[in-house]
C-alpha cells in the first residue's frame, strides 16, 4: 500500500466497514454484496480517500498530516456517504393540511378543489422570494445530513414557467457552495400542466421544448431532464417527443413512470435509454425485462406510497431477480412523502419490499450512485473516490432496517471534511 | 393569574402550543381538541409549570429568579414530553439477523429453532452483566429522549425466573435518578413460559404467584402487573388467576391481549379493571365495548405490525367511536419493534389507522400518562404539573405524522430542566 500523499483524515477501529466496492451498478445477487471489512480503516487526503483496509493497515502505512482528524469509530459501522436519487427540495409551503384531510378520507379532487395539490405548490413556489425558498431548502439539507444523506438528486417542477423552473435551479446551484450536501440538477418542467396552460397543453410542450430546455441547458444549470409521464399528465407520446429534445440537448433521462397505472413508462425509459426509471409501482414485466438490458436502474420510492397510505408498493424482488439496477430514494417532496431520511426508506423497503439490508444499502449507495451518473466518484469507499463517509451508531449493519424510525447516523463526513455529529 | 414563586424557566414565542388540557383521558371526539394555544408561553418553577398562557401574558405576570432559563422558540411547537406506556427496554443482544431471516420468508418456527425469539432474549438476559445492561438500557433511554419522550413504562419480562426478573425491575429503579427519562416499571414474569419449565408450566405459575409477585411487591419494584394472554403463551384462565394474585397484592394491571387472535383478552381486562390493554390487533367489538364502560386504555402498538412486515393494524377508528381511551407506544423491544420513536409510531398511526395529528398527540400525551396511572401529573401542560415540554421544530402540530421517519424534537425539558437539544 504505497502512499504519496499525507492524510487529512483518518478513521480506524470501524465494526463493519461497509466499502461496496465492486461491479457498478449492482444487479441480482450482486446487491447482496456490501464488501464488508470487519475492523476497517479509512485514509482519506482532502477530499480523496487515500486508502481503505484493515484498521491497523491503514493506520500503519498511512503517514498523516499536520492537523490530521482522528476518528476512532469505536467498533461503529460505517458506510458510503448515502445518496438519494430523487428528491424535489426547494418548496416553501408544506402540505400537512392535504395530508391530514386524507387520513379523514378526502379524495384527491375534493383536495384539488380546495386549492391543494401540486398546483398549490407551484403558486406557492411562483410567489415565495429567493431568500425564503434558499432558506427553507437549507433546513431540508440539513436534515438529510444529520440522517446520513451527503448526496442528492434535485429537481425543478414546481415552476412550471421559464422564470420559475429557473428560479429553482438557480437555488439549486448557488446552494452548491454554502453547504455540504450535493445535489445533482434535473429539469423538471413537465411535472404537471401549469393552470394557465390546461385548455392548451400544446403550446405547454412547446414552450418546454423551445425555451425552457434552452434556456436550462445553455445556463448549465441541470444534468438531466425528468417528466411526469403517467395517464392525465404527459402521455407516452408526449412524454417521448420532450425527453427527445432533452436528449438532443445534451441532457441525460429520467422518467416518473408507471406510478398510479401501467402505462408503458418504463418500456419508454428503456427505449431512450434513460439513466433512471422511477415509481414503477405498476411496471409490466416486460418493462422490467427492458430496463434490465438498457441498463436503465429502477429507483423505488416506498415512502411515497406509505405517506399516500397506499398498499401497493413497486415489485423491487421482481426487479431484482430480472437483473434491473435498484436504487431508493425518499421522493422528498411536500405533498406524496415529506422525509429526508433515507434509513426510513431502508426500513420501508425491507418490510414493505422485502429487500434486505444488503440490498437497501446497494440502493442508497452504489446504485443510487448510477441513476444520478456519479458511479465513478461515489457511491463506494475506495482509493480515488470522493470521501464521503457516514459512520453509525450500531455495530452490525443489518440494524439500519431493523432499528427503524429513529436516526441513528452519529458523524457524517463530506469531501473528507466532519460536517455533522449527534 | 396571581404567581407566588419564581420562574426557574421561561420558555416564550410559541407557534403552537399544545396544551393538552381538558378531560382526563380523552375519549371520542375529545382526542380531536389538543387544548391550543397560539402564540403561548410557559413559565416553570423547578420540576413545576407554574403559568401556561399568552406568550406575552406569562412573560409579563412571571418573576424570574436569577439563573432563570429563557428559551424563545421561535415560533415552534411546543407539546407536553411525550410518554410511551409500554415498553421492554432492558436488553443487551439486538435480533437484526432475525428480522433478516424473516425478510428472506422463514417462518416464526424455524427462527426459533434457530435459537431465536423472545427465548434467545431471555438466554442472553440472564447471562448479561448487569453494568452491560444498564449501558445498553442508558443507551436507550438516550433516544427516546432525543425523539421528544420524556417518561416511559418499562417492562420486565426477558428473565422468567425470580432472579433474573429482578434483575430487570432493580435496574430500571437504578437508572431512575441517573437519567433525565422518567420510567414506571410494570412486572411481566408472565411474558413465556421459560424453557425450564415447557414440560410443567404449572409449576411456573405456582413460581410468578407464589414467589415472584411477593419479591417484586415487597421490594417496591413494579407498579403493574402484565401477562402475555395469547392463544399458546397464557390462556384467559392462566392470566385470569396470575393477574388475580397482582391485583390481590397490589399491583395494577395490564393486559397483552388480542394480538395474534381474538381470544377474549380485552374481555378479560376489562372485566378486572385493567388501566390498559395493549396491542388489540384482533381485539372483539365486545372486548371493544367492555373496555370502553370499564375506562381501560387501549395500547396500540402499530410499530409492531409494521415490523413484522404484517397487513392488519389494531382498529383504532372503531375504538375512538366506540369511546375508549386511545393511547399510542413504540412497543420497544428487541424482537418485533425496534424503535424508540413516539413521532414515528404517530406516522404509522396516521397511515396506517387514519388517527389525525390530534388524535395521536393525545395518545401520547394525556391518554399515555393515564394508561400508566400518571393523569394527575403528566400529560398536560398545566400549572402544577411536572414541567415535561418537548419543543418541535415546526411551526404547525399537523406536521408530526406527515413530515415522517425524521426527528424534530429540537428542545426536551425534563422537570424544568433542558436536557436534550439537537
Amino acid at each position: 500500500m504505497p502512499i504519496s500523499k499525507k492524510a487529512t483524515l483518518l478513521i480506524r477501529n470501524i465494526g463493519h466497514l461497509v466499502t461496496m466496492t465492486g461491479p457498478v451498478p449492482r444487479i441480482g445477487d450482486g446487491m447482496k454484496d456490501v464488501a464488508l471489512i470487519e475492523g476497517g480503516g479509512i485514509a482519506a487526503a482532502g477530499d480523496e480517500i487515500l486508502a481503505v483496509g484493515g484498521s491497523d493497515e491503514v493506520e500503519g502505512h498511512t503517514p498523516l498530516a499536520e492537523g490530521c482528524e482522528v476518528i476512532d469509530a469505536g467498533g461503529r459501522v460505517a458506510t458510503p456517504g448515502f445518496i438519494d436519487p430523487h428528491t424535489h427540495p426547494v418548496f416553501s409551503m408544506t402540505r400537512e393540511k392535504e395530508f391530514e384531510m386524507r387520513l379523514e378520507g378526502k379524495s384527491y379532487m375534493e383536495i384539488a378543489e380546495s386549492g391543494g395539490g401540486i398546483r398549490a405548490s407551484v403558486r406557492d413556489l411562483r410567489s415565495t422570494p429567493v431568500n425564503v425558498l434558499m432558506e427553507k431548502t437549507t433546513g431540508r439539507l440539513d436534515r438529510f445530513l444529520r440522517h446520513g444523506v451527503t448526496t442528492i438528486e434535485a429537481k425543478s417542477g414546481y415552476g412550471l414557467s421559464t422564470e420559475s423552473e429557473l428560479k429553482q435551479l438557480e437555488i439549486i446551484r448557488d446552494l452548491g457552495p454554502l453547504h455540504p450536501v450535493e445535489m445533482v440538477p434535473t429539469f423538471l418542467g413537465a411535472h404537471e400542466v401549469p393552470d394557465e396552460y390546461r385548455s392548451k397543453r400544446e403550446d405547454y410542450i412547446y414552450l418546454i421544448i423551445n425555451e425552457m430546455i434552452p434556456a436550462v441547458t445553455s445556463g448549465g444549470l441541470a444534468e438531466f431532464s425528468d417528466i411526469f409521464c403517467e395517464e392525465g399528465v404527459y402521455d407516452i407520446d408526449e412524454s417521448r417527443r420532450i425527453q427527445q429534445a432533452a436528449a438532443d440537448a445534451g441532457l441525460k433521462l429520467k422518467f416518473h413512470a408507471d406510478e398510479l397505472k401501467s402505462t408503458g413508462g418504463a418500456e419508454l425509459a428503456a427505449s431512450m435509454n434513460a439513466r433512471s426509471a422511477d415509481h414503477l409501482v405498476y411496471a409490466s414485466d416486460k418493462g422490467i425485462r427492458a430496463m434490465a438490458a438498457s441498463g436503465t436502474a429502477a429507483v423505488l420510492l416506498p415512502g411515497t406510497t406509505f405517506s399516500l397510505g397506499g398498499r401497493q408498493y413497486a415489485p423491487a424482488r421482481k426487479m431484482i431477480e430480472a437483473g434491473v439496477a435498484v436504487a431508493l430514494s425518499t421522493d422528498c417532496n411536500p405533498g406524496s412523502s415529506y422525509s429526508e431520511s433515507l434509513p426510513m426508506i431502508i426500513s420501508l423497503a425491507a418490510v414493505q419490499m422485502r429487500m434486505t439490508a444488503a440490498e437497501a444499502i446497494s440502493a442508497v449507495t452504489v446504485n443510487a450512485a448510477y441513476a444520478i451518473g456519479r458511479e465513478s466518484r461515489l457511491g463506494q469507499l475506495k482509493e480515488g473516490y470522493q470521501a464521503d463517509i457516514t459512520l453509525w451508531d450500531m455495530s452490525d449493519y443489518r440494524e439500519l432496517p431493523y432499528h427503524y424510525g429513529v436516526n441513528l447516523a452519529s458523524r457524517v463526513i463530506k469531501k473528507g471534511k466532519l460536517v455533522s455529529e449527534c
